[in-house]
């Protein structure tokens, strides 16, 4: 069994995300923490509460940041239109959820709960990079106890999606992501080069609501906003970036990875870019030199991965 | 014929791209302008009148910029390594030259010509875009008079190789490329992405000696050093970058392009990364904004631009 803290910003691929680490038979999601990103920090913590109520799903959820970790960066931008005015696609959430977050911020349960399984636990991190970032700061050592850490974000070999350099999550906290990706912790990193390649269309969806029953037909619900957005994007379908993070822990052979150091470009026109120094290739001495080698997402068997989520939606399988 | 202005800092590989626009049948190479880069300027400009001197290139010389576009940048690294102690490869230079520059700085000499030819001249950059920028802040109506820019540099969707980020003539002055990428003239690029995977083997450049005679001769005596840079790198050959520029204003077709925009970052981790906005990508409002579209190369057929070269060189004939 995996033991997985989900760091999500829901968001509507964090919605797919969360169901599948909740259903996957090999995964036990321990925690649910949460960030601002794809919504104010409010609405991620509630719709968290408010998903993990309607899917019966046991993890405790603790709110996380609300600003960048340098909170000198200033305000944010949300992207209402992709994932709509409550960051669920606009699905009605009942005034009462009955749910209460943990009694601790993101970062302090994210330390608590690597002490307490040593060596056991998978952060799995699908929006900005602050509440790790923030972990790291107050208890460095926490890089010897986790197990991995996997990042859905950045843009490596292809242009971002909020500028041509960057990807939204880690442009919305570069400093964060930097620190995250520079940290001596064995970090994957899945970007755009292989999340914008694995599209679920919309009749893949309709066909698990028809498998799946109502837990698929709520998340289908949340999902049909996200869809037409990305309709002028990727046609018909889907793109599941946040699920993409989440398959890879249990099938790391769906994806090809190229390992070296990285480092997140921190202000000026490429602000938020991820940019990997290859091992094994030689340059003059720079900003990638003596930092941990990281693993970097470069292909992808996109419709193997649907059909491991597929699998875990429908029948809680492992596929 | 097509009047080309060839602005470059010989150095190794600037000296094929040198022959070949002299003695391709279909080009008239009515001037050379140089530019600190693989050496200092005096090293680079000296070279210059040398190489026409031995090849008996009639077209003049003009000296151009020995420091950044922006001066404060301060001092510059000389790869000798790859170009030599004396920036062609360690071969022996006379001490008297039968040639002088041309009284005019280079910039001025390219508005001069430029205006002299309107509508006929492509100017064909492989150093540091300093000349090219100086050209433009002193008449920027020469945007309207060129036939267009060739440029050699950049890195788009690959690593640089100065840095993880940056290639070497962009990296050399940033602000110098960015005027030039984003002024109103028609740009092409060709960057690492294409000119790495063209590579001449160092029994090809033999098997032209062969073929060729004395000018050939002297090429590769130049060229030796730079292929046993490479050897590491590439195996054996010479990654033949200025010449691509060169080919591409005679054979475009062996070249696929994308357009878009284009800006250079100007200081920090990724200081002279190039980065293209695809035209028909949507992103919110940034630098990339209200730019002209340029060309960036993405693809070539290296094969034929060996062989494009090779006919040049060997017989003088276009192929």
């Amino acid at each position: 069994m995996h033991k997985v803290i989900f760091d999500t910003d829901p968001g509507i691929d964090d919605a797919m995300a969360l169901l599948f680490l909740h259903k996957h038979p090999q995964i036990d999601l321990v925690g649910v923490t949460t960030v601002f990103g794809n919504a104010p920090i409010e609405m991620t913590t509630r719709n968290a509460l408010y998903l993990g109520s309607a899917w019966g799903i046991p993890a405790p959820v603790a709110e996380g940041a609300g600003q960048t970790f340098d909170p000198s960066r200033g305000g944010s931008y949300w992207p209402t239109a992709i994932h709509g005015d409550n960051g669920i696609g606009n699905v009605p959430i009942p005034e009462n959820i009955d749910r209460v977050a943990d009694s601790r911020p993101a970062f302090q349960f994210i330390i608590d709960t690597v002490r307490a399984h040593p060596g056991e636990v998978t952060l799995i991190a699908v929006g900005r990079m602050t509440n790790l970032a923030l972990a790291l700061k107050a208890d460095p050592e926490i890089t010897k106890l986790v197990r991995g850490v996997i990042i859905m974000g950045g843009a490596f070999d292809v242009n971002g999606n909020v500028s041509p350099a960057a990807e939204a999550n880690i442009h919305g906290d570069p400093e964060a992501a930097d620190v995250v990706m520079t940290a001596p912790w064995p970090v994957v990193v899945i970007g755009l080069d292989v999340t914008m390649q694995t599209v679920m269309t919309s009749g893949y969806l309709a066909d698990m609501v028809a498998e799946g029953g109502s837990d698929i037909q709520l998340l289908s619900d949340i999902s049909q906003l996200y869809i037409d957005f990305y309709k002028t994007r990727v046609g018909d379908g889907m793109v599941i970036h946040d699920s993409c993070a989440a398959v890879y822990l249990v099938r790391p052979d769906l994806f090809e990875t190229r390992s070296g150091s990285i480092r997140v470009v921190c202000g000026g026109i490429a602000d938020g870019q991820t940019i990997q120094k290859p091992d094994g290739r030689g340059f003059p001495p720079g900003a990638w030199d003596d930092l941990p080698s990281q693993k970097v997402a470069v292909s992808v068997k996109a419709d193997e991965v649907l059909a491991v989520i597929r699998a875990a939606l429908v029948s809680g399988r492992a596929a």
